[in-house]
């Protein structure tokens, strides 16, 4: 689907609200021992309870076979064409530590590099320097006003950090100065069309300037810029679905995420108990809530299967607080499977289920991967869970006569 | 689907016949009394013997979430994809009283309004004159020839009628002169490119006469018009699956549709009795048979669980008349759902049977929602259904070497 103007056309304001519950990592695979997966392993009278009377299925976050970034996968669940909706590098490294950008933003992505006394570039990583480190030389370089635009530097994780230029008529149309290999010359910033030429010259000054900063910061004594881009143009969640959303999450990446489609993201603590506080505190403000758990994913990635099982029964425990909030429409899934069989994100579809008073039932009784498959949902591309969240929501007017 | 190309490259003509019959809004939602909706209370060992021996699945009209109009959702049953397949308001409206439109034809809906002494605007809908008045004014106004253009006014319901203008090189890129507000003059007919000038004006012209033949007729003493369309240039049904199809259908709404796809509209009583009737005393004459039947919409629409139960019973009992007509491939299905407990069209996906003695059956055994989630067809797009029919009756060649 992913049809915008079809759903701009149909959407409505109206009373009703919905919850997405993202269990992130939520698809497993089974236990070779007692063939069950992680969620079939887990207790969860809940999520049961929620299935034998709502509608279950299995959904692709990208495609069958496409085992996706947090990134396509998050989108796909906000409706969004994960192929076609693309995020520039810089972009989402600044999401990822949950930068709110503006508009007319460019933003690259940097790596702190060694460069030897000729200029050469020696190490693209300077050695994996420490966050501490990145840190401290971000906010050395940060805050630079250079003609009208003000440069502003952000630390990420080691060598990598965030550079934004904020002001008027930049263009992201530039050229990497990462040459990707060592041995080298940084390269210049490129304007790769003649409007970007003003934008070049603002980031050549800042690395000149930079250089000077960083040279007795070895093996840190220089930087490298790549992935111009800027925030995406994509019509936000209040203009296609109408709807005032808003976000739980913890993690920066997640929320950087919810931000550029267009959700208020709430201030939260990070565990369960804090999230579902933050939601009940803020019900009454939003017709929207995208509710992230982040536990279950990490679990899978360690190859913890007994935690992501102990992640999955945790957030069971606490579903009876949604319901003296009565929403409308209850969506609970995951972005994408990580079963701690592989150890990562997988192609594998996630189980999907949703209530409310105006879904069909199916016979489905318990909420897992095997019985998902015979759900009244059927297997279906996750961009469709928001059309059928808005649609159980009685917030999609007919097309058509 | 709806790749016409590539079934036009397939088709073949051959003496196979299709019978898709239509129960208009059949999917419904359960009782919470029984747990069942309208088609599993309802009695069917006709139905339910097909499905056993047949394929069974669910489709989605327009998509997951979406509810369509009758109109939308009648196209997708026809191969035709229902969100590019775009209707002017003006073709819609003479669709739904079954008139027959030629290609070059251009068409209005209109309303019969109320003007003061200044010609402003008091009421858009001409207080809602009654359809015998509206056929009436109609009666005065059809037939003018404007210059070589012949122009037909045809009553609807109340103060809604249509305009047809007829004769050569008219262009329907007309703004309309119904201003949608009260206070105001109506619009002239604008020409929104200069080779819709000429009808722009014979349009005026018509406007100017009429409100001259009106004038006395207060409360309806003048007409606006709108949504000035021409019948829309898809390929038939004909050229892209090589059929000869016919329509049994009493609504003219279906009727017009019907038209449109290229059907021939065969004349019809209104009883399931008299639909057919007319199919067996027309089976020798086609190929293809589009059988509609109302009322279990109506019901739907009025909420009446228990007569939309009886409609699906009573169709039921007419199927052992098709036994002795021997179709090659019959289909069974909805356009769309219309549950009575949401006394409205919704957007929950259609049960679809296929008989054929080519079908690879499932292990359906009784027609209904919940089954046909398990059945072999899955969960479809409702385009692809005709692909499906086609394939059925051995009229689809192989594609590619």
């Amino acid at each position: 689907m992913a049809d915008f103007a079809l759903l701009k056309s149909l959407s409505i304001i109206s009373p009703a609200r919905i919850i997405l519950l993202v269990i992130d990592g939520l698809g497993g695979l089974p236990d070779p021992k007692t063939g069950k997966t992680e969620l079939e392993t887990a207790r969860t009278p809940n999520m049961d309870k929620l299935a034998a009377a709502g509608i279950c299925g299995l959904s692709d976050p990208v495609g069958p076979g496409i085992t996706p970034g947090s990134s396509p996968a998050h989108l796909a669940l906000f409706g969004y064409d994960p192929v076609t909706c693309n995020i520039g590098r810089g972009v989402l490294e600044a999401v990822g530590i949950d930068l709110d950008l503006q508009p007319g933003d460019v933003v690259a992505r940097g790596n702190f590099c060694t460069v030897d006394k000729a200029g050469l570039i020696t190490d693209r990583r300077a050695g994996r320097i420490s966050s501490e480190k990145c840190v401290e030389l971000c906010r050395l370089l940060d805050g630079a006003a250079i003609w009208n635009v003000k440069v502003m530097v952000r630390p990420v994780k080691e060598h990598r950090f965030v550079v934004v230029f904020r002001g008027e008529g930049l263009s992201s149309e530039l050229g990497d100065s990462d040459p990707q290999q060592t041995g080298v010359l940084p390269k210049p910033v490129t304007a790769l069309n003649p409007e970007a030429t003003a934008t070049a010259r603002v980031a050549n000054q800042f690395l000149a300037q930079a250089k000077v900063i960083l040279a007795e910061h070895s093996p840190a004594n220089n930087l490298l810029l790549r992935g111009f881009s800027r925030r995406p143009g994509w019509p936000l969640m209040q203009a296609i679905y109408k709807l005032t959303p808003a976000a739980i999450a913890s993690y920066p990446m997640y929320r950087g995420l919810a931000r550029l489609v267009g959700m208020d993201v709430l201030p939260t603590g990070s565990t369960m108990e804090e999230e579902f506080r933050t939601l009940a505190l803020n019900y009454e403000k939003y017709d929207f809530f995208f509710l992230h758990i982040k536990g279950a994913d990490s679990a899978g990635e360690d190859g913890d299967f007994a935690r992501k099982v102990a992640v999955i029964e945790e957030l069971d425990s606490f579903l009876p607080r949604l319901t003296p909030l009565n929403p409308d429409v209850l969506v609970i899934t995951g972005d994408h499977s990580t079963p701690a069989l592989l150890k990562a994100h997988s192609w594998h579809p996630v189980p999907v289920l949703l209530s409310s008073p105006w879904c069909r039932p199916d016979k489905v009784k318990k909420f897992s991967e095997s019985a998902c498959i015979a759900g009244g949902l059927g297997r279906f591309p996750a961009v469709e869970i928001m059309p059928l969240a808005m649609a159980n929501a009685l917030k999609l007017n007919k097309f058509g006569a």
